[in-house]
């Protein structure tokens, strides 16, 4: 692309650093923020300044945090018996959506990926094992991916808690609510087959 | 959204301000600037301060430009008896794209749309007309859209225009380059019908 400004060329090569933009979608972004009020770039450019400078992690449980605590692991009306362990915010963010959980997190910050040079040393096991020990809870979810690298870290944890008198559990795989089997692929049709349940009436 | 942290719930909240970009995709784009190094979120926070602090409006042809006078206007390499009409910059880079144009360009900042309460007293025609007066070109060719506000422009820029010794045109309308009549919207088919030109061999 041919740009008559320097200034709109190193927004554009910036902006178009996230994934999924474009060159041609970072020009439209530029050229919004343009007809936009001064202050509307100013706050955007203050807010992602405070991305990297204001977020820390939670202690506790890992997760991106504005405090040294998170909210959740703040909270007094949270199970304290029960410890789900994801991937990263985002999925803690999609099971809270669900208003079906109520007990606490742990964030690992990504999946063991042996392709990508991510081992078990990158990721918050350690700080994982070292709650199983301070604060014992009843029952540990795994709730990771269903894919090789979320198998791979479930499979690791669950060795590595072995050694705690904790329930472990993981979440159930199997066909979505609302989808039609004959849309279903083989391979979680059979897994759902493999692992299917008592019906209750 | 249920977000944890107050910091990422701005960030998602400013990013969600542009064009096509939703909650989901902003929360992406902060996701990806929190792995990224510090760095790269202070060069994108500076970048956006600088849209608003560092570009002005090229004293000539009206463009954004970093300098009082933009690089095309300030260029000795190009056709001075040449003025072309356009939007706005993204248009500009459009025709400088092609390679096909060596002269200059007045842009006007918008079309004249009532519906938006665009008149044209919005538009920066008053610099057109100054420009008619102090250093007249030879041809002005007006290259709007092809829709109603571009041809109202038009309209009213052609008339505005008719005072002076200028000749001015327009860019062809008819079929894309390498697309087919079948699939030819029929308003299109039937204004390049109209408007034919010579074969020439």
């Amino acid at each position: 692309m041919n740009f008559s400004s320097k200034t709109i060329e190193n927004a554009v090569n910036a902006l178009s650093g996230f994934p999924g933009v474009g060159k041609r979608s970072a020009l439209r972004m530029v050229m919004h923020l343009l007809k936009r009020p001064t202050e509307e770039a100013e706050n955007l450019s203050k807010v992602i300044n405070k991305l990297k400078t204001e977020l820390t992690q939670c202690t506790i449980c890992c997760n991106i945090s504005d405090t040294n605590v998170c909210s959740i692991c703040n909270s007094v009306n949270r199970n304290r018996s029960l410890v789900c362990v994801v991937e990263d915010m985002m999925d803690v963010m999609a099971i809270e959506n669900t208003g079906q959980y109520n007990g606490m997190y742990h964030v690992l910050g990504g999946l063991i990926s042996p392709i990508d040079g991510v081992g078990p040393e990158e990721l918050n096991i350690r700080e994982l094992i070292a709650r199983m020990e301070n604060e014992p809870p009843e029952e540990v979810i795994i709730a990771l991916n269903a894919n090789i690298e979320g198998d791979t870290t479930a499979f690791y944890l669950a060795r590595k808690m072995q050694a705690f008198p904790i329930k472990i559990s993981t979440i159930s795989k199997g066909i979505s609510v609302g989808s039609e089997l004959e849309y279903t692929d083989e391979i979680t049709l059979g897994r759902s087959l493999t692992a299917r349940v008592p019906y209750s009436i």
